[in-house]
């Protein structure tokens, strides 16, 4: 019976760095070629990282990453490995380029063989909605691909490609498909993974054909790549799983017809978990490879954040820690005249649990000296407060060159509760899209872990506990200006990410008081949100590049 | 011989603010009336503003759009308009979705007549490249559309439709066209009316049909619509302009077979300028629609700015003050240890000429605690300066009212010559696309337009002549750190706008450490680009919707 060994390979690659993305893929190829493999596969866009957005509009940057391709084909045959097929992702340029367009490249997987491109295929369904513009970018390709290795039909396919019908898909039972490979580059979405699972599964029972899906891994700014990759056999059963936000290889053998014996039974859980705490793990996981590859990606050392004793500084610091290590994250106590005890004791609390430094800046005197020769009293005075302590963040981020976090949710966010230049500065924002009432179950999450691991807590109890407040003025809560969490989150989750109407949510029984209150302050917001930091994307509809507003907008 | 009274009218919408929109558009259709107009010709969009962004994919919005055109039909009809064919653009819900898109909607062109709508239109060809996301947002019509007013048949056609071949357009000689209406929302750009009337004229002739175009006017956040509307007879002959940068009604009468008989004749520009002259005022008229629009449309009621003394905060003072008044422009002196006589004494100078309020705010005392807190010297110590100022300009924002322009240009920005939270905050950045040595042409140019009309000049001379500093440190000039701006803006032109490759750029003879050093900055700085405020457009690649590029980015 004819039949293929085939390895599927999570890379991390960086966006721009084509040579040490390739280098890094060759070591890969070494690997496969050393456990005994036929085909190795990679995911969208492995050669050049991904998205490269507007990167690849430049003909300079195509070209270069299509020569090195081509180079790479000659190394991986002077390495001893041009028996192998071995199926990489790039941009190369388009034969044709669309009307009116800027794209002149196609999103591209290559099979490279004997020294060379023995075939190439353009992705065909480019998606256009969320935090993707390939329509803008991309030149849609509208051939099938199909290679034979030892007897079994391989067919190509890049990531959308298969959440769509038509198209080459629709070709792989006709041209006798016993392996379909598919190049994703997915990000990170909560309860995606089951629905990619379903739709591989699905795939391959229509189709009569095994199908190997692998996906990248790693953070791209605002973007979290999780792994995941799947294999699944023609009856559409599972055989082989890449992990969870790593990097890793993965062996099987294929054989026509789409069966597939896999080199080792499918990992079971370690213990059944709850599918919140599995959730909560997989954003964990999302928030630390986000933030920690952004630091590694971009070339900085360190991060500094303010602690200010509540629970979203806390979270922070701890997914900091948890990626990029306790010696990497300093913590600065940013004290006002209104700072409760409390605030300044849990923030000290944080540090020593977590093992990070910290120091004491107290804002007090430039506060004092900037107030009097303003003299702002009031809704100024308040944010001139915040806007010291981001002062004094950047001053020691310059100074010390570490990375500045800033530390705002979600809800936060949508609502504009924070202060332009003042707590919201810093290159990287780790809970950008998690919501205020998501931070809090990170948080006894992560404590739970640590407790069932035998660890101390990070996150002290009285950070959870206590009533959020800015403090920036006495006795001030966040519920003096803000609908409490729970109901504000559940407005929020139906007007942003639902779309729903001011009307629909009155009408699913909500106070329309409220609910104007609420898309009043999202809208007066979005000239906030415009100069935020990035940070990484775990919902559908994540600000940035998933939620596009106008900012002069009289819609309510 | 049958006729048609046409009127073309340009109005200036405000995104999302429906019911205002179409009161407005009812005033025009009244003087229409009063004219003998038979056919009414508005703007894309016009009833709701463009571009929508997201907002086409709300369902709430696109149906409370689409009921109110509706509306408006029965209104017209209660006015005593009902005879009229009044043609409006707006968002409708389209029949089928496409698969896999987020859009649920057309950009739609109705026929209003007898109180209801008798046709619409759905535009076919969706711009997706620069600032334009439309096949992210809408669903892409397919039909071609055709009415009667008189004997005389009219196509209707909508912006991009016109820059394509295929689709509708082709079908206009097959109708018996003899009018083609385009609703266009077509934002300012230099050097883009020529290929306008270029290609509404190749149009006219092609398809031996008269051609309307009608613009939108006024400023939507980044982009700035200049009106500039046209009318050309079957041979190609232009026969009625609209105005440039403002809202007005054109009438003229078509026959059949496309002839026009115009009103009154083409203006002829009142005095020959030079082209740098004519495209220096078409920038001008753009950055204060642009600004005074943005001001107007989201209810401030004045701004606030450094005035440093330095050619860029001058201009920017200038713009405002023509865009909204010198009673709404407030300039603040910010002088440090640093800054030279001539920097307080330019600045004091620079109001005085324009009638504005200015003060001082020394920065001196506030940096003086900071920096003797937090230690810092060098560049910590330079940036926490520029810091101080924002934090200042920020706290008179907030306690005043004011929106704070911040007056960045693009060289500053492409090379990241800027401090972020520094200099950079505010609202809105009037000179964001305009590179350094542009700048100073403008300065000289609205200069030279004062002194033309016997008006005081508005920016002093000193402020054009001297050698640019950010006086951060004894003695600094830019070019300390920085290419000379000729150079720089020359390299730039070719990376930004030109998408060179470093090696194309050197080819042309520039050398390759200046190259790499411009290469280097520009690519660095992309972070804090990221969270700049908004400007407006006045290039085809201006940094914002069009330039799309990676944080995370090794590519050089």
């Amino acid at each position: 019976m004819a039949k293929v060994r085939l390895a599927l390979v999570q890379t991390n690659p960086v966006v721009g760095a084509i040579s040490s993305n390739l280098a890094d893929c060759l070591n890969w190829v070494s690997k496969a070629h050393a456990e005994g493999a036929d085909v190795v596969l990679f995911g969208e866009m492995s050669a050049t990282g991904y998205p490269i957005e507007d990167l690849a509009t430049r003909s300079g940057f195509v070209q270069q990453a299509q020569d090195s391709i081509d180079e790479f084909a000659r190394q991986l045959q002077g390495a001893g490995f041009g028996e192998m097929h071995v199926v990489i992702g790039h941009p190369a340029l388009a034969s044709a380029q669309s009307q009116g367009h800027w794209a002149i490249a196609s999103n591209c997987a290559s099979v490279l063989h004997s020294g060379r491109v023995v075939a190439r295929y353009a992705k065909h369904h480019l998606p256009n909605y969320g935090v993707f513009d390939e329509f803008r970018v991309f030149v849609p390709g509208n051939e099938a691909c199909t290679f034979e290795v030892n007897g079994i039909v391989c067919s190509l396919l890049i990531c959308e490609d298969i959440w769509q019908s038509g198209g080459p898909v629709a070709q792989l039972a006709a041209n006798n498909t016993d392996l379909t490979l598919v190049l994703n580059g997915s990000p990170f979405e909560l309860e995606k993974q089951s629905t990619r699972l379903e739709l591989v599964s699905d795939l391959a029972q229509a189709n009569h054909t095994a199908v190997a899906y692998v996906n990248l891994v790693g953070g791209q700014d605002d973007l979290v790549f999780d792994g995941n990759s799947l294999l699944v056999d023609s009856s559409g059963s599972l055989k082989a799983t890449g992990a969870a936000f790593s990097t890793g290889i993965q062996l099987a053998t294929v054989e026509s017809g789409g069966a597939v014996i896999n080199d080792q039974p499918i990992a079971t859980k370690p213990h059944a978990k709850s599918k919140s705490e599995h959730d909560l793990a997989a954003i964990w996981n999302c928030l630390t490879l986000g933030l920690g590859d952004y630091v590694r990606k971009n070339g900085f050392g360190s991060v500094v954040l303010g602690l200010s004793g509540g629970i979203d500084s806390a979270v922070c610091a701890a997914i900091a820690v948890d990626a990029i290590g306790k010696d990497a994250v300093f913590g600065v106590s940013l004290p006002s005249v209104y700072s409760s005890d409390h605030s300044k004791s849990d923030a000290f609390d944080l540090a020593q649990r977590l093992g990070v430094a910290i120091r004491t800046e107290s804002i007090a005197e430039i506060v004092a000296v900037t107030e009097e020769q303003l003299g702002l009293t009031d809704l100024s005075a308040e944010n001139l407060q915040a806007r010291v302590r981001g002062l004094i963040l950047m001053a020691l981020s310059n100074k010390e060159g570490h990375l500045t976090l800033t530390t705002g949710n979600k809800t936060e966010l949508a609502v504009g509760y924070s202060t332009i230049y003042g707590d919201s500065v810093g290159g990287f924002a780790p809970i950008k899209d998690v919501p205020k009432t998501m931070v809090w179950d990170l948080a006894e999450w992560r404590n739970a872990r640590a407790r069932a691991a035998g660890e101390i807590e990070p996150i002290p109890q009285n950070s959870i506990t206590k009533p959020p407040s800015a403090e920036l003025r006495p006795d001030q809560v966040d519920q003096d200006s803000l609908p409490p969490y729970e109901q504000l989150d559940a407005i929020l989750a139906l007007y942003i990410d639902g779309r729903s109407s001011r009307q629909e949510i009155i009408s699913t029984g909500w106070d329309a008081e409220v609910v104007d209150k609420v898309i009043s302050l999202v809208s007066s917001s979005e000239w906030k949100r415009r100069q935020g930091a990035i940070g990484p994307k775990i919902s559908g509809m994540s600000f940035g590049r998933d939620r596009r507003m106008p900012i002069t907008n009289k819609f309510r």
